[in-house]
């Protein structure tokens, strides 16, 4: 948002994981790519991310109208991003409590290097899922998603992606250092706090992403908590998407209020 | 078909699956390959795609008589059908449901970028099978084949081939979202319409395998079907190549009437 | 041999598989590789096919007498083959009934694509084994040797070798079309034919290896045989290395003579 | 330390381990990485070590104020120190027990030429882990830790990095022969001097590691043991960054005058 | 040993596989690479055989004294015996019995052409172990011996390195060839004869390793019945830096002797 310091970002792959019924049939506008260029440029994101195919088939029409971030994950790679005139790129960092033996880290290292190298913004996208923890009370423990962003930062993301952390601490190593040093999680403006300080207490951005569809209200309220802790904005998709598309646009304003504070 | 918009590829690779015999008995000619590349040719298929083994035999008796398109999965690579003088090349994704940890992706993904750089077209042809599946009754799920189709758009294919799908929902997850949407997939020009739908809404062209030895009327009422829904057309083998020459010349041309809606 | 477009290789690799006690103990002239260049020298051979090291100890002292096939499974890449001045390399291809997963058709196809840019003639000796297969019964089997040499085909050998077949179908899914069909596999000459045939109709020589070590007049009664049925040679080792050096020479000549079905 | 041929360098990876609260908390100054560098340079420490996100984020803060080591474990790889304008790259070996079937070494070795091109110091860090250790008691053994040092130095590390060793031998088949030759390791001086004696006596620069948190006079008496014993220093984190700043530089002053044997 | 076209090198990397107070406690000395240098020098050796960290801390001291190879298995590869100035560069093939399935002939065999490409001399060791062997029985076994080496040959080997083999024949598929061709194994002189033929009947090198510490006039006779069967020299190294330095220069004189007949 121009002069905040605020991100809104349409990000949609939710096909690759879900099959395009799933992810579109509630608004059968979204089954065509192009669709999600024109809700992201009128709604003033400030960015757009999709896979591979969406940007390849559209990326013509929409050239220079707003910045594309790539997702690089199963469909594309950095060069990819160059070809098609990107500005970022995105990388998913599946994070399952632990950073032993692992060719992800080797991956996303090279990807990032190189991206680095041809000028590119690198989004990391945590994604907190894995045996070590404990499903859907484990995965978004606050301690688990801070652990997974500053490990994103630490491998050279300019830009963190994580899910709304939870008040949960799951880590049976991490519960007395909470305690101890009385680290506030209760309320999500203090999640959002740690988890700004876990990004290297505010030098790399943190956006959050929306996570299930929800209702209106509920999604500008956290917003505006997170937005309060100091989160930089968020990276949006089904909550954007299965809305008609002027009630999408209005909801996307509704939350670049939340975090920018200001009318639009 | 000039000017239809409309596809039919004579596209053989059986003899690696199942062996010579049980290919090619029935029609003793096709052991030989340039005996396929003089049916396509007569037949006035709109390319002929096969082996690497195939094309480099034949290339030269036949070097600008009919588009070629190289099915690269096990023989060949994106380099061998420049070399052989290709203006296609095809790959094959199995598709089991889930995305993740899968080098295939990779693969693909590098293959179709350099065949993008090239200048060659990229065919993904998508093959529901896996462990994730229930075998002969969810291979062919309607929701599988269009979870596979979107995927292979997302990969950059530019032509996306499936087989004819099924009226069945295979996925729990996706059952809810196809009834409460009311998702039409009873009947094949249904099905034919949810896939194009689903390959980025028309955006990119889905051709429909030709599947099992049929009958002819079958086969055409078929392809009628097919073409009703929207679809491209289609890759078509063991029904060309496993009747005599003059039957398998006058059944191509009836496939294509289907699919152009007018005759030869 | 001159002029009779057919093939006879002395091609020796037994002491990798089997140690040089195994292989070479019956005539002791045979542990020095030397012996090996000059027995198919004396002999009249085609060409001599062997492993790196072999050829790379002799190459100097025969340069330009033989034309030599590199045998590049276990001990050499391609790039050795223009090195040592070789005129084909040779590629094993383990078949054991499905082409699925396998990291073997990869090398294969780079190794081979490498080959061809050096202008050296490709062979693939396919080895019918493999948990698919029922043993001793099941790998000589005429359909899963006409598969293998099939699939050779397609991969781009130039040249396929293959063990003489048995008259056994092995695949179930096989029996019916070869009887249906009635495909004829009863008698060597047809098995031969068959196999001519599954290796793109003649399109590709096919050669047939010699197997275990046999009375003189059985091997010659069944080179004639495989040369009724349209065979083009025979790559053999143990049959010619382990008889003494004169009866070698006179038996590689009773070969060749069944194969051109002329005396030299 | 300036003349001393001592190194004390700050070197902080916890955090990707062991999650950011339970690495700063402690402390909250060290959730910025850039309170690091400042504590290492306010306290005159010979260098210091931490992972490509953090130096990335400061780098151009502190340019040319203090060596930086980068952390190439899980974050990074050699061009990155070169980018960087790193001095020297620190990989971790994690040593087991063998050297058999490990795709390790050969990361290592290739990642140590390149650094060695690139006119870096290579550091090798050794953690002894594994199935083959027993625990606790085992993994800090003075026989398993110097077979660990040993094996740096023949990758080629110009400085190796291990845990403070304990009195117990391990393995079997060294209990022994430290008896039997009376290799002396009860107390920490001779330990020091046998793991200094296992860098090629000597050749090689060995530095400790601060370990687990421990109270000032400890720290202060094992490095004055360490010292006495020959080592060249040490790499310190947990236990300079979990003090407040003040305590911090007191505290690596101390270390640094007991490793010296001089007042700073 | 000037002359006598016999070799005894001293190799060195014990430390490798048994930490370092097992190797070199017996005679501290040791410790130091370069008193192995020194050793090998002084008492007149062929050459110097050791891992890179050892060669990389000496050899400007020692530059140009004496031929070095690198021992590449754990520590290097190719281009550093480059860059250390070594005259060859020794691999280390683990032979079980199988060539079947195996990437590190595929390793050595790349590495061993790059070694060509730099004009290097090529050592294979051969260790036979295994999962298919019978464990010290199986292991020393002279026809597993002899078919490891055939194998090194294969694999291009100048010069190939095995262990002393022992008066048994492992392989059930082995002993009927041994017994029916009458080939004698029962003295080491035999064995010795045996494995000189087994590599190429003498167009490649074979050299035989020191093995377990045994008693100097043991050692002596062992050397004498090794040479008086054709074996070519020795690589040496327990034996040589486990006895005290003037002992050892004698020692190494004495094997010399043994291989050469005649006083130094």
């Amino acid at each position: 948002m121009a002069g905040s310091g605020k991100l809104v970002i349409l990000s949609v792959d939710h096909g690759l994981e879900q099959g395009p019924a799933r992810s579109f049939a509630k608004n059968p506008d979204a089954y065509d790519p192009a669709y999600l260029f024109e809700l992201a440029i009128e709604s003033g994101c400030s960015a757009h991310a999709a896979p591979l195919g969406a940007i390849e088939s559209c990326v013509r029409d929409f050239a220079g109208e707003i910045p594309l971030i790539l997702k690089a994950t199963t469909t594309a790679q950095v060069d990819d991003a160059l070809r098609l005139g990107c500005s970022g790129i995105s990388f998913t960092l599946r994070w399952s409590g632990s950073v032993q033996g692992n060719k992800m880290y080797e991956e996303i290292q090279e990807a990032a290097r190189r991206a680095k190298q041809l000028g590119l913004v690198v989004f990391i996208g945590v994604h907190t899922k894995g045996e070590g923890l404990n499903g859907k009370t484990g995965e978004p423990a606050v301690d688990v998603v801070a652990d997974g962003a500053h490990i994103a930062c630490q491998l050279g993301a300019h830009i963190v992606q994580v899910g709304v952390p939870a008040a949960v601490i799951e880590q049976e190593a991490a519960k007395y250092i909470y305690e101890a040093q009385g680290i506030r999680v209760k309320n999500l403006v203090e999640r959002a706090r740690h988890l700004v300080q876990s990004s290297f207490n505010g030098r790399r951005i943190i956006l959050f992403s929306g996570g299930e569809l929800k209702g209106t209200p509920e999604m500008f309220e956290e917003a505006k908590q997170l937005a309060q802790g100091g989160a930089f904005g968020t990276m949006m998709g089904r909550n954007a998407l299965q809305r008609p598309r002027k009630e999408a646009v209005a909801f996307l304003h509704g939350v670049m209020e939340a975090y920018t504070g200001r009318g639009l």
